[in-house]
């Protein structure tokens, strides 16, 4: 794919330049320990927010705002407990050039030394050696939220005009559930968000640790849950072992003829709405960097289903898949309980993918589970519910955004990148694409191996800054488009 | 079944006249919260023992010892803390009589009045309108250990010799798993319990509340687990679902082929070993005062697998069941976790009957799962092992010392008693016939619905009282046989 390579090298050497000051930002930002799912951190998750407003005001954004989303709703230690606010911030507002919203989060998981962190995660820590920067948020996603504010300064730095205008949305809810987000998206639609033409979201990862990537396509989720009922309470199993009729029986029963052991989905009618393979889709494949010893490396284990690596992209991205969670009720203590529970609810999912319509996968579940109930002839109640409904989303990989991405990706890291689905969901992808009716693209910074939400977090020196020239550079193929 | 009565109505009457002194012990008793699973309640236990020892002391028993069994070992917060002691008296040495041992507990299940109780757990509430004590241990199992002392007292009124030597063996960790008590039974066979002709245990209650029963036989139990695992850690299922094999697919594949939804266990050759049913065996059950409702009314459903009462009591009593408990590992909170776990535990358990050889049993479990894990062929690793390994029981109901009990029950009672057998084990029984090679006896003093484990436990006056007058009764039965 040759294009019109544009001249981008200066921009690019004064990031280089910035590298230290970047850096230092990065720094700073980890050391607020702004974890979103811990109330008593609730006033660093805030503080957060306006070390992000006082950056934004220096490097010239305008309209800048802090959006109050009210209460945080149920369960709460503190009833009175405020959500963190959306930061919103303009950077130029030309009418002549387009506009992307980029969306990130300035909130981070919980992360404890205790835990098996190497250095205090709330310090950076720069491996000089490796050059890694360590550090809760170092990738998810204080990293990504920092390269769009580099690029504008690079571009101050240089006296270069950027070349769209930017809006940005970050929020401080995303890894406690993104309350209040999908509101906010909503309400703006028409208002602050009005000239938006494109969004950006960078808070994803490589598939793997050596090639960039961009990603078109995420599964969906349809969470269920099996309710079987019988006792009226907990029961002895010397007692009533033998004498009533057991609801994990009937449970287990029902919950084993979903899926098989080699991951076959056993509800009919599901596979036939995964939309048929196109040659042109199946050629993605091929380019991709990726192997069964990766999955396998990722596993911890040799149990991959399948023996080559285009049959398990395509698993995890484009086909439905079935996981059975747990059961709610049961004993799930260690060491031996003699109880027959009375109430217990099967917890399970289902990957969603194109052309699967949420409704009518619900239908044939429901159909299925109570069928298969009903061959058991058990005395027992069954009900099944769905509790959770996460659609999937797939863009256009040669659209405008994509191709854009894909020059910028080639100028700086001299590979074209593997264009990647991925098999997890990103709901607030799907709030941008229907609230704004724009496309999307996800733009990673960080490597598969960064460890987004584990021990050690960390993002590679040269991913955070030949990330912030991608991003720039994004910006230019894409306001050149 | 006609007999010659003994004259016991002077004891009887004597039984009578003390009622308010033993409702008064035994108000005495339930106000020690002897709660031996609480480890700061630990000095409570210690000094319901010594409140023991008071009481032995002043009736005249003999060689009375607080026998220390150590330091309780791990899981405890008190690395030192020191077990309650064994309780041990005796009341007669006469070679020309039988020697009777009596075992029974001292310690109590925890009670809160925030359970749920109407009243102070451990102060005895007397309800004079319906003639029933209220309070933790009331039936289980201070009012039967009281009992044979009771039956003491009114011997000593009444200037009457006791018709058998009697030795209490009373303990203070029943209701945290009997710790020390079986070495001790074993150290002591031959020395402080080498006279012993028969055990007699009063700690199980009537099947139902009219009707006073003797119970020969209780069922046994295996425990196993069944271990899968593949990932090396729990892992996503959007980004690994369809790609690897999961260990919940075939755990629950698995346990799905044990036992089917009306209580028939799968396994093949657990039924062959099962002892045929005689006609004298199936006559004892025409007897028994029991229905379906009764098992609805205790399950709080109307799940029950059979539709009479001999066939419910059957497979309560002599038939094994098998349960499946529950899974340790997998997802068991409520709402939706998209998890799928690296490594998940299946309980279950079959209660076990003459003639089921435990060993062989547990070579045809192993054989089966693994089986069914084959068929499968998944990539997983499956192990199974057994945790726990309770034995059956069965007494001849028709032996001195049943018939012995069943006539001083009619006395008392002015019924033949029921014969019954429990679903669930009592493990002091075995360890009592294996290590003093003697018959046992289960008398109980309580009715079905005392609750013994629950709020609001509770014996009624009656069955106090009428229960010392058929211990008492018992001895004299018993010793002239
Ligand atoms: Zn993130
Ligand atoms: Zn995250
Ligand atoms: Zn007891
Ligand atoms: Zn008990």
């Amino acid at each position: 794919m040759s294009y019109e390579k544009l001249q981008l090298q200066p921009l690019f050497d004064t990031i280089d330049e910035l590298k230290p000051k970047f850096i230092e930002r990065l720094q700073k930002a980890i050391a607020i320990p702004s974890v979103s799912g811990d109330e008593t951190l609730r006033p660093k998750v805030v503080e957060m927010a306006h070390f992000l407003v006082k950056e934004l005001t220096t490097l010239g954004f305008a309209d800048i705002e802090l959006r109050e989303l009210g209460i945080q709703p149920p369960p709460v230690t503190d009833p009175k407990l405020e959500l963190p606010p959306i930061v919103l911030g303009r950077f130029g507002k030309d009418p002549k050039k387009k506009t992307v919203l980029v969306y990130g989060h300035y909130d981070v998981q919980p992360a404890l030394k205790e835990d098996g962190w190497s250095t205090e995660p709330f310090t950076m820590f720069h491996d000089e050696v490796k050059d890694i920067l360590y550090g809760r948020g170092s990738t998810d996603d204080k990293g990504p939220v920092l390269g769009w504010l580099n690029v504008i300064e690079a571009h101050n730095k240089l006296g270069w005009e950027l070349p769209v205008n930017l809006v940005v949305c970050f929020e401080g809810m995303e890894e406690s559930g993104s309350l209040g987000l999908d509101e906010l998206v909503a309400q703006e639609s028409k208002k602050y968000f009005k000239e938006v033409d494109q969004v950006t979201i960078s808070d994803n990862y490589w598939l793997g640790t050596t090639k960039p990537v961009l990603t078109y396509g995420l599964r969906g989720c349809n969470y269920y849950q099996i309710i079987v009922e019988g006792p009226g309470a907990d029961l002895h199993s010397g007692i009533f072992g033998g004498i009533i009729a057991e609801p994990m029986t009937d449970l287990i029963k029902v919950m084993s003829t979903l899926v098989d052991s080699i991951g076959k989905i056993l509800i009919p009618g599901v596979s036939d709405m995964v939309a048929p393979l196109t040659d042109k889709e199946d050629a993605l494949y091929d380019a991709i960097d990726f192997s069964v010893e990766e999955l396998n490396a990722a596993s911890g284990s040799k149990t991959s289903l399948h023996d080559n690596k285009k049959d398990i992209l395509k698993h995890r991205w484009r086909y439905p898949s079935l996981s059975l969670h747990g059961i709610e009720g049961a004993f799930s203590g260690s060491g031996a309980k003699t109880v027959i529970p009375a109430k217990v609810i099967g917890k399970f999912s289902i990957r969603t993918v194109p052309n699967i319509v949420s409704k009518t996968l619900d239908e044939l579940v429901f159909k299925y589970v109570n069928d298969e109930f009903k061959k058991l002839g058990s005395l027992n109640k069954l009900k099944i519910e769905l509790i959770h409904d996460g659609a999937y989303w797939v863009s256009d990989p040669f659209n405008e955004s994509f191709t854009a991405a894909s020059r910028a990706t080639q100028d700086v890291w001299n590979v074209v990148p593997d264009f990647t689905r991925e098999g997890g969901s990103i709901p607030i992808t799907l709030t941008f694409e229907r609230e704004l009716g724009v496309d999307v693209l996800l733009l990673p910074m960080g490597r598969g191996d960064d460890g987004a939400h584990s021990i050690n977090e960390k993002l590679d020196v040269s991913n955070y800054i030949n990330g912030c020239k991608t991003l720039g550079g994004y910006l230019h193929y894409y306001g050149k488009a």
